[in-house]
């Protein structure tokens, strides 16, 4: 049985026989010996391992170059070199597989573009290593702290005859050939009518805080928009609580909670990969997340930010005018210029918000949030939910949503209705925040986008 | 603030103020006061609350008939009756939602099939939602288990353009309207080739543990089959590890030790929730589940098993031969009547198994593994994988895979080989085992079955 080197890096005493395996990332020789680094991919260390000619297995040394595979068996022991406590000095060696010339991560210093170009390999690097730990870490941590909070984790539905927004623009689910001629209809399709991938599971997961309390979904969700942009994907994770007898207040409160929690675990649980991203990707990566998981978050109205924005004296690109949305450089520009620390803003003007949130009794804004971080913009988009059955049904009548796609979205105020808030935050965005990387295409494993379904 | 029932009703000691808040479930009248049931969805249990007439918020105590949604505030106090140990003495009580006559969960009794056609309301009934309580403590017991093993959680791509198994029907993917008469290309669709839903992350997988280690995914997959049964759905969840310097036997330990885990989580950690199965859905349920928990699983190899059915003397719909696929009946009868124990049947004959399993030295069995479990059959399928680059050529060449659309699968062989394993394991499919329930549509928050995609 192999030992991961994040363990073995971490042991407290010399061990008599280690049994370890990775992947060779160097290798320096000399007549007598060689040094190996050799990384499992358990951490973003590297074991280092001094192999003398001779031993079981030496006669594959040069065979192990960057990129190979090998076992070893040998003693741990403190190492006489700098940069590490520990060392293996093996016993034997084993090559496993090797790592012909044309392995294309011999040499640092690649584009992140050709990166994304090998998918599949890119993890073996010691930054695309870290991110997708990393990844897996803040996943758990989301978990981690909804079910501390008794929420329940709900399975939305992926394939989805609704459309929460309204308006996005959906990919199609079917197993008809839209390439064979002819007309064919949506009645012969697999499941008797249009079925599109999700862009959202709130609907869906208000039904489950309509009978379960609290409860948060995780999982892909989808938009078929033809943007080439850093931010945009067509295939992203999602993070949808939703709290019944909940209102704005409870909802922001959550949000806030939720994104110092996982500021606080990337900063705390990340085994030493967060140090690559400080290093070569943010210089102030590791300052900005102190700053959000320590102080307070500013809160104001929707019209107090237009208020400010109007008075900053800065020239915008896009106008800022009361009824207009709010767009990412203004979003930057109270958080890190104004404020300097993240900040939710709340109660938007009904015009530019969906047909699902709740009208405030000013009859002009309803009860939507948005949390703005620094570097990012929104990461978080929220609201607390319309429970009036009679104000629904007029939302929905404005919009054109019918009672036999959505006539179980109005029974939730028909039977007990309960007043209910909830948000979305894309997990990609949080990725882009905790890492530094600007490129929603660098935290996803194999990213979708216009033109690129790859692996 | 509201306090959730599941705490409440955990409580220590009297309170002389509490919030809560929930739906009724019942309500009994006389002169002087109400009982009012109180169902939060934080847990199975009701709240008993006593409210005399005269409080606030009493004139409206004839509206909060079954399924109405109240708010409470009152003295916890210990319950005079049976049934339960706390109660609360209303101060004052208010109705936050009616629920008109035709409420459709007025009585109890309901048939299965009637609760599937109102999915959006069925998890306020106690079957489901202890079932979906059930399916978010089991998802978390699932991320658990293997975060504290060391494992990484990757999300693999739902959007793809390979086929794992090479045969599984798929859906397509598209922004072309196969309605619209006229051939149409490919080329013209959102990824600029023909696109499908993902039947499996494995092959995504088998890149991450080939550079992490040991990794997982948990995430939706999809089937096209056109085939109405109790066990199939259109859309399921599966958990799909992969470990690197790994082969079979390390494989079946790891799938042996999660279905144990899982199975003693939900034992352990349902807070009342399993209850009300081995009470109304399967009266030997927790018997069984103990017995899987505590004792050590068969395993033995196809061939044997093989054996064993022949000279079983009994009379199965399917042949039994060597070369021939398991059926179901023969999966269970070797688990529920012949070893009376989870078994797992490895060694299958190549023939009848996918091209990325490793191949014995006999040159006629590959290393494949299904562990089956009492009641279900197959609840876990997996292999070591063909890690020798010119033996998975060969496959590939052979199942007619193209270089062009699995290279990169080949790379990993290529760069670094090394010998790894994997499994899957359908997540209703565990929820079923765990339940007892006999449908997967009714282990799922929203089932897509052929001719239903409704909410």
């Amino acid at each position: 049985m192999r030992t991961p080197i994040r363990e073995i890096l971490k042991s407290t005493a010399p061990y008599d026989e280690i049994h370890a395996a990775g992947w060779v990332r160097t290798r320096r020789d000399s007549k007598a010996f060689s040094f190996l680094e050799l990384n499992d991919g358990s951490c973003l260390g590297n074991l280092q391992v001094i192999a003398d000619a001779g031993i079981p297995g030496s006669e594959d040394l040069l065979k192990m170059s960057t990129g190979a595979s090998v076992q070893v068996v040998g003693k741990l022991v403190a190492s006489q070199g700098g940069g590490q406590a520990w060392e293996v000095q093996a016993t034997s060696i084993r090559l496993l597989g090797s790592a012909p010339d044309d392995f294309p991560l011999q040499k640092k210093g690649h584009t992140t573009e050709f990166l994304r170009s090998i998918a599949h390999l890119r993890p073996r690097t010691n930054l695309y290593g870290a991110m997708f730990r990393l990844r897996s870490r803040m996943s758990y941590a989301v978990h981690t702290f909804f079910q501390e909070r008794g929420f329940h984790y709900i399975h939305t539905p992926i394939i989805t005859a609704s459309d929460c927004e309204g308006a996005g623009e959906m990919f199609r689910v079917t197993t008809l050939d839209p390439t064979q001629a002819g007309a064919k209809s949506f009645a012969d399709d697999f499941f008797g009518k249009a079925a599109h991938l999700t862009v959202s599971g709130q609907l869906e997961g208000e039904t489950f805080a309509c009978a379960l309390g609290n409860i948060y979904t995780f999982g892909p969700t989808f938009r078929a928009e033809n943007s080439n942009t850093s931010r945009h994907a067509a295939e992203f994770w999602m993070i949808e609580p939703e709290m019944a007898f909940c209102d704005l207040q409870g909802d922001m409160d959550l949000a806030e909670a939720m994104v110092k929690y996982l500021v606080k675990e990337a900063l705390e649980k990340q085994d030493g990969d967060l140090s690559i991203f400080g290093k070569f990707v943010d210089k102030g990566l590791r300052e900005r997340l102190e700053f959000v998981a320590e102080n307070a978050f500013e809160r104001l109205p929707y019209t107090e930010a237009v208020e400010i924005l109007k008075k900053s004296g800065k020239t915008f690109d896009y106008p800022v005018e009361y009824g207009l949305n709010l767009q990412s450089e203004h979003e930057r520009w109270l958080t890190e210029e104004h404020f300097k620390k993240p900040v939710t803003v709340f109660n938007y003007p009904k015009e530019i918000k969906p047909f699902y949130m709740r009208l405030n009794d000013d009859d002009k804004t309803v009860t939507a949030m948005d949390l703005l971080v620094p570097g990012i913009g929104e990461i978080v988009g929220g609201s607390q939910r319309e429970e009036r059955l009679d104000v629904l049904l007029g939302n929905m009548a404005h919009h054109g949503l019918s009672m036999e796609d959505y006539g179980w979205y109005a029974d939730l105020r028909k039977y007990g209705t309960v007043p209910h808030a909830g948000f979305g935050m894309g997990f990609e965005r949080l990725l882009m925040f905790v890492t530094g990387m600007g490129n929603i295409r660098d935290v996803i494993p194999f990213a979708r986008t216009p033109g690129h379904c790859e692996f």
